[in-house]
């Protein structure tokens, strides 16, 4: 069995240790640029560059190292559609989201952010919190890691919302779905926390009109694709008060521009995609489990259904 | 009966409200300086002013608006010991303390505080969370406050550990106690979070010898009492790096006065005393209950033990 694997930052040498660990019998080959690569069973990549392209055209399988396919699906029909793409499933993932959503949460809910604008006016004020039962969570996306970051929530009796493309039942969770539910669903969310994949149908899907269905005073978590989120919208419904911070740890173009207007604005929380790090280990591990299924002819999870586009 | 009411902000008429919704029978009556008393069964105080003293010193029992006992024991026995002073348990406290503590936690688990500097500075740069292993949360003082906090951190998959001033059985919890328990409870703790009662024993406890048996860049939280933190050892122990930040609720002289050098360390997080705040409603309807049982001549719960102080 021989993989081709591509790493955008290089750092291929632990990967291979890993599955030289997970996979003994495999070889690992590392993709580089102008060498065209040997014959490849499997690739294991994220967002690869389009010169590698032609290498991945006879594989019998794509494996991403992370969760959303929007990296490899922007070459549509070049990556023929008979070649299976499975996407890493938690791995580890879920409770570095839970950890992060719930920390957010809990800051606008107990207004951290504004004691922290008073600390630094050297201010002693008390806040009220909000009234709980004001302060509805909405997740969007209810996959594994939208489940996941769900129950972490629950503890904390915040009410709970989710939307999803189809209709889905969550214990504890009002559940909406589809264009139709999209609606209710925003006009009784206080924290928007998105966490779809990135398709043609959820492109720039917190915009200026559905942002403004969120009541007054509203909070953005986003933890899914910069393409989400309308840029200049969530300024301008920040400018008025309508939505009231915003913690992102995703954008447009990443790193976030040194010039990008997010920088400037105290009310936005910038992280630098961080929410749900690859974990190395993990992810060798369930990729190899899957590779020796597939090469196996068993059924493999977690692959991407092209015509959905997750 | 007749019941001696004092509030430290003056607003009474809302407690007023609450007492004659949940212990109608009950005539309620606002302590005044300069103004004796008429005989009053019990009195309902937190930290009351030493000209009330005498208007103490005939009630069946003084029933505390908060679960500390500090305030009103700090006069010792020129409250009768024969008088049973009874504290809030919970009341709607324990879920605020933990949304507190699990929001402090994960702050400094995944350096969102570091995110905050770097983002201030413009700068986009991922960092390494730190090993999970290796992050113990280490809760002192293990009464209802103190259990409610640790079982809201459970399913983050810390380390926990406890210390109480008596030994402690505590499901998935590491526990120690006494004085001879602290120095290991303390030499593997890297978030100690202080929810101690403020006694003679525990004044101060947070000091140079003692948080410098911590791991190096360790973290505090303290939602205790201000007596119970050093804050000249604490600034020393930021200073060289020993402990790298810390969240402080509560402080020797609040409000923490404009000219203190808390409010000028950029990894002191201050908050005005809020981490849990007495919920009057929830609060007037446990000392009613409490005070029916011991007008029947029942026992009471949670009486303050005034050989230990809490």
């Amino acid at each position: 069995m021989r993989i081709l694997l591509h790493r955008a930052d290089g750092k291929t040498e632990p990967w291979i240790k890993d599955f030289a660990r997970y996979l003994p019998e495999a070889e690992v080959v590392v993709w580089e640029k102008g060498v065209p690569a040997p014959p490849c069973d499997y690739a294991v990549v994220f967002v690869p560059p389009e010169e590698m392209l032609p290498d991945l055209q006879n594989v019998k399988g794509i494996f991403l190292t992370g969760s959303g396919a929007d990296g490899i699906l922007r070459f549509g029909d070049a990556i023929p559609l008979h070649i299976p793409v499975v996407r890493l499933t938690d791995a580890g993932m879920g409770a570095q989201m839970a950890e992060y959503v719930v920390h957010a949460v809990l800051r606008y809910y107990r207004r951290f952010h504004e004691y922290e604008e008073l600390a630094r006016a050297g201010e002693w004020a008390p806040l009220l919190p909000p009234v709980r039962e004001d302060f509805a969570v909405g997740v969007m996306g209810t996959g594994v890691l939208g489940s996941r970051v769900l129950e972490a929530l629950k503890p904390f009796g915040f009410p709970l919302r989710a939307w999803s493309r189809t209709a889905r039942a969550i214990d504890g969770v009002q559940c909406f779905h589809g264009a139709d539910g999209l609606d209710t669903f925003l006009r009784g969310t206080r924290v928007a926390v998105c966490m779809l994949p990135l398709t043609e149908e959820t492109n720039n899907i917190l915009n200026l009109t559905n942002m403004a269905k969120m009541p007054q005073g509203s909070f953005i978590v986003n933890v899914g694709r910069g393409g989400h989120v309308s840029e200049p919208d969530l300024l301008n419904l920040m400018r008025t008060g309508h939505i009231e911070a915003a913690t992102l740890d995703v954008f447009r173009h990443e790193p976030l521009p040194a010039q990008h207007p997010f920088w400037k604005e105290p009310r936005i929380t910038i992280t630098p995609h961080i929410s749900a790090l690859t974990l190395r280990r993990e992810s060798v591990q369930q990729i190899a489990g899957k590779m020796r299924q597939m090469a196996q002819g068993e059924p493999v999870a977690d692959v991407i259904d092209r015509s959905i586009g997750y």
